[in-house]
């Protein structure tokens, strides 16, 4: 999206279906389906696309094909590439892998959540991730931080905005080009993403803070709206709001891509990506790889749409 | 809720799921099920529900058993019971089954919407409901006025917000003592829902308007924080989303009572209701009454929070 273009989009799209939409899925997604997933995605507009994680394969087997995917990739132009690393081993095989153009990073904001996501502290984590900023510096690619339970951690439940905002700016000074702020369990609310938002971007420039949210409570769109008021203008989304969340059964996870896209276009905001490309995308992922319900609300609106139409000829 | 209680709510919900909730469900739910349901909900803390429809058994078979189930209503103190009309004929039906405090009418603010859905013009609708008007203000009950597709029509496409308006006002000058707007299909975006009460706000005074959000294309949290932050401070709910849209199959219908009363109550909005009472209401409706899942969300994570909890023990 080249700053001279007078079309180009109002908002940022970061597309973490293959990665964080796909990972909790039981049963093991092919790296043909995975490719064909991406491949959809990106021509469907969106430019930005998380497709890997490189994180033990015993940790989640679901995307233990992260170095093969890579491998194979096929690239589209003008589309950057995201993946995950948890320390500098990982970063290690995404490079041994292929190109990548987005460098993946996480930390949470609650001691206790990183301490069981990743067996360590915070400064812990920090340290660990040293080398990956380092390297990926020297590499020449971007890296983008996630911050995870901003809005609320299931073990310590509330989560202090001060270690959001801290935590964002140390990442952004160790030299993350983008703090991803999540709200993991979705718990967070409108008038409390504004805040947050606020308070982050006292001491990052809001072009840098993305939003994460989940729509475990079904308050994502509402949260995002919440964001873009304060000027966010990055939104993290998985198709189909694939993903679930570990900690809540049967919830849904990641916000809906086309939920999202539906909302801003019908706002006036511009997304960049063809909602009906999408629609179509989560259809074959439902019906055709997953074979189970998916929970995003405008993919299975808009497949009514056009059963209805389809009957009235 | 007594003006003087300084613990008043700062919204009300007008609770559908009994009427507007079951009637698209195919297997007849008991008429012993639909009073366990509505003494459920008032026990939640909910002073107005809407209990049955006197619309021809034939069009909507699962509401036929309204006159039974009006007759045999256990009133709880405080709490206001309204049951729908289509006309003079369903407003002798409902005299006759026993005591209701408001009589829903409705009328579409699209000419083919009414036609589909009463076999009249809009016009034709008003002369049909205005023995029902005149009857129900000597009887001394308060209409409830429903004006459906006021987002937009699942045949003619764009609403005219002055068309809605036009009706809204009509139907206050008719004596309806509430109007409520109705996003039939869910396509209403904030921005819209904002202008459209902002507009109708000018002809009808703010408290006379309440908003009956869909969650089809999973914006009715978003669309019901628009209208509240317009003034509305009158929302309809259904229990754990109870409702399909008859448009948009497999869609989820109305904005789920949880989903709306968790926002709110984050937001540091009164609604006078306990939401853990729902949710033991909805997970009962899902397992023991209607056997299949529920779209809401918030009763659907509070009930893996509760499950996480257990297990912590």
């Amino acid at each position: 999206m080249s700053e001279g273009d007078p079309r180009a989009p109002d908002v940022g799209i970061y597309e973490v279906s293959p990665r964080d939409g796909l990972q909790n899925e039981d049963e093991f997604v092919s790296t043909e389906a995975k490719l064909e997933l991406i491949a959809l995605l990106t021509a469907s507009g969106l430019r930005r696309v998380e497709v890997a994680s490189f994180v033990s394969p015993s940790w989640i087997p679901q995307l233990a094909d992260a170095d093969e995917l890579v491998s194979v990739l096929r690239r589209s132009p003008g589309v950057r590439y995201g993946a995950l690393v948890p320390n500098e081993k990982g970063y290690e095989r995404l490079r041994a892998a292929g190109p990548i153009d987005v460098v993946g990073t996480f930390v949470s904001a609650s001691e206790t959540h990183n301490q069981k996501n990743v067996n360590c502290s915070i400064a812990e984590q920090l340290a660990r991730l040293a080398p990956v900023f380092e390297r990926s510096r020297a590499d020449g690619i971007a890296v983008r931080a996630y911050v995870s339970t901003v809005c609320g951690c299931p073990y310590e439940g509330e989560v202090a905005v001060r270690a959001v905002v801290d935590l964002s700016r140390e990442l952004i000074e160790r030299g993350a080009a983008e703090v991803s702020l999540g709200d993991t369990i979705g718990v967070g609310h409108p008038n409390q993403v504004r805040e947050l938002v606020g308070a982050v971007a006292s001491e990052v420039s809001i072009e840098r803070i993305a939003l994460h949210l989940h729509d475990t409570y079904g308050r994502a769109l509402a949260n995002a709206q919440a964001g873009f008021e304060g000027g966010v203008r990055i939104f993290d989304t998985s198709l189909a709001g694939l993903g679930g969340c570990p900690y809540a059964p049967g919830a849904s996870g990641n916000v809906a891509t086309e939920d999202l896209v539906d909302l801003f276009e019908r706002e006036g905001i511009r997304t960049g990506v063809d909602l009906d490309a999408l629609v179509d995308a989560s259809a074959w992922l439902e019906r055709d790889v997953l074979g189970r319900r998916l929970p995003g609300r405008v993919f299975r609106a808009r497949l009514g749409e056009r059963e209805r139409e389809r009957r009235a000829l």
